[in-house]
């Protein structure tokens, strides 16, 4: 094998969940069957690093200063919703009910990664609520994961917002829509009782 | 979401195996953790299909005319190994019991999916096999999957070589070492069966 092709099996592995046959098999089915994909991608990520950056009020990513999100004037500005990833801002904005801003924490706690809370923003999080003193956000909704790292998060969150005057929510536990509940874990079972209304 | 993310999000889906969500977490994994990986990935794209060409002799992807294994002279010019892709060259390789050379299809005849002879490169087989007068090929090995489509490749092969003076071969098919008879399909057995010695 040669040294180019070697190469891209390499870079293709830095890829999350590629591992070195998917890399192979990507490498040898851009240059045999699709090069003009492979030139797409290039040109792509070369477009992207240049060109994306975070959002100076939520964080999440944009090719301008504020994204769209934050600059959409009929968004409830008393509102912030803080989540994990662009990912799930993308969750939240298709089920249509949520009117208020983001801010994008890009992860979460994960002491045993190393990832303490200036890592992903905390810091950020309390500028941004300083940030805009005409429409002062008066909810926080944390919506981080309901992972031992997300409710970590949303604990450190929580504590860090005591006496500021704002409230603090979490998006509710229970059981999914749809769901049967022999089929349900038994923790969801006993936090859906513990939340009943 | 803005357009330069868009794109790359697009980009990476025309990976094989690399749907929607994949591609939006690779992307905002390369993004926010990863920058220096995406600048890698794009040069070594670029880099590649620049520069990787197919061997003249054997059709497998190499920066030079002529791969570095068809230039061997350390190796039997008598034995010519056709395998259906450069991961499968691989692995015959790295059984080091094999000391010919080789023929990568690229493909393998795959009729619902319009490939024929020509797509596959049965034909430039055919010219390699008449390309090298002072070391004649004496036996092919025909290494291609032991699946529907392989064993047709492997068929039209042995009928396009019939009446040339070469012996055609195929690996055999059997147990694969370390099963246990009872956890082997069916016709695995079958064909152990009959072909035992």
């Amino acid at each position: 094998m040669a040294d180019a092709l070697d190469n891209l099996v390499i870079a293709l592995q830095k890829l999350p969940g590629v591992g070195s046959k998917s890399a192979s098999r990507m490498a040898y089915h851009l240059l045999q069957h699709d090069q003009a994909a492979a030139q797409q991608l290039a040109a792509a990520l070369t477009q992207a690093t240049d060109r994306m950056q975070h959002c100076q009020l939520c964080h999440t990513f944009t090719e301008q200063a504020i994204c769209a999100t934050c600059s959409d004037t009929q968004r409830d500005r008393s509102l912030l919703c803080v989540i994990e990833s662009p990912a799930d801002q993308a969750a939240m904005e298709r089920t249509g009910v949520y009117r208020g801003l983001y801010f994008v924490l890009m992860g979460k706690l994960s002491p045993l990664s190393g990832i303490g809370p200036s890592d992903i923003g905390i810091e950020r999080l309390l500028q941004r609520l300083d940030a805009d003193h005409a429409h002062p956000v008066q909810e926080l909704v944390i919506a981080t994961s309901f992972t031992a790292e997300g409710e970590a998060t949303a604990h450190v969150i929580g504590q860090l917002l005591k006496g500021r005057g704002i409230r603090v929510t979490r998006l509710s536990r229970g059981v999914p829509i749809g769901s049967e509940l022999e089929y349900v874990d038994l923790g969801t079972i006993a936090h859906a009782f513990a939340d009943r209304r």
